[in-house]
């Protein structure tokens, strides 16, 4: 049916869905009305990037004005920046997996609550690339964790892995559209998914590391090696979650 | 001497230290001058909580005005927001320990290239309570990752184990100071640190959920009698990084 399917039992006795870091809620808000017509769904990190591609889906899409007054529908939380654009909606997601995670649970059920079909969903965050050209775009065919193409999620006191295999597809459709475009570099590959900036990518430049920067080239070579071209801190979890709910995701960094 | 301490020795053959996520660096910046009298940092989540907090300590420590107009000191970023009043520096880190690592590795070397001496650093985000009066506030005395006292923080392709206890001495000093205010309840526990809002944290309410409401209870009841009073995203993170650089820290959440 195109529909997104929750798979958790204890929703359908609940009087009232408070998607609480959306500042929305199913007694509170039409959700159908709000959000019923929705086909794309982009997420990325910053809410001041999300709003300015808000804007400009809004020109893209051909409705009136300039969409500099475009309204933040969660204007009442300062953890998601929310906006759309026709059948756009764009959010924010702040940065790494625990974030990420609750945006994706509450948009799940957004999407859920307001009867929306057929939904895509993107991620268009940042991300540092691997042996590539800078400024490149990496759509992501799997997102792995470290080296291994899984999740590994912590539910109450056991650990569920997941898989996070993207959208083949889709990824393909997102690489022919980039051939439209002059001087777009972009291409397949594996996403690297860390838990920190500093620390899991290597980096040099933070408080405190005990390795050299031999060590640091050999692990970042090895990555290369096993197709990663992309790092970054949200794709496994992104993946596992759009895949779990039957969502159609990609991820393009 | 009172100093913060890197332990890290490439950077001393860095000619810039940029603290990206800050939008502050070694050069654009003259940081002693801005930051060198910092005498307590307090962090929390929310953006504006934090900038909420830091109108506040400008009115406590008797600054003229009513702070209204606080500048963000980080305002080019959209990653945290910073705010001064005083010795004390407000910072907002977003949720999960991802976030925080980033912030907290900026800001520790930030206190180094300022030359602060002898900072305390205390996390003032929300948490929830477990068996505990709502409304109260828990000082960590160790952070726990499902029910272990330790944080394990990937670094390239290792797993190292950090421990994750608090300033014992500064917890008592908070208690002190909670019992100086009438109806403040505060005690001190652990604190329980997950890896997402919904499903770390056994939440029924989220877009997929297999397990039972007595399965919950039970392992919410087993956290309560290992000493665990809050759960939250961010202190297992905090506590092993202050220790590991010598910062004085707490987290009253």
């Amino acid at each position: 049916s195109g529909l997104v399917h929750l798979k958790n039992p204890h929703l359908d006795s609940m009087e009232e869905d408070v998607l609480y870091h959306l500042d929305l809620g199913t007694k509170t808000h039409n959700l159908p009305a709000m959000f019923g017509d929705i086909k794309f769904v982009c997420v990325g990190g910053s809410p001041n990037r999300m709003k300015a591609f808000a804007q400009f889906m809004h020109k893209e899409v051909g409705l009136a004005g300039d969409g500099e007054d475009l309204a933040d529908i969660c204007a009442g939380t300062d953890h998601c920046a929310t906006s759309r654009a026709g059948p756009v909606l764009s959010i924010s997601h702040e940065m790494g997996i625990p974030s990420i995670s609750i945006m994706l649970h509450e948009l799940i059920k957004l999407l859920h609550h307001a009867k929306c079909r057929d939904v895509t969903i993107i991620r268009i965050g940042t991300s540092g690339g691997l042996g590539i050209e800078a400024g490149s775009v990496v759509i992501t065919d799997t997102a792995v964790d470290s080296f291994k193409p899984r999740f590994e999620q912590v539910v109450l006191d056991d650990v569920v892995v997941r898989s996070t295999e993207l959208d083949k597809d889709l990824a393909e459709e997102l690489l022919a559209c980039s051939k439209e475009i002059p001087d777009f570099p972009t291409l397949i590959g594996h996403t690297m998914c860390t838990y920190d900036f500093y620390e899991g990518q290597g980096r040099l430049d933070r408080a405190l590391c005990s390795f050299s920067s031999e060590k640091k080239l050999e692990c970042l070579k090895r990555a290369y090696d096993a197709g990663v071209r992309n790092i970054e801190m949200e794709s496994t979890a992104f993946a596992a979650l759009c895949r779990l709910c039957g969502l159609k995701g990609e991820s393009s960094c």
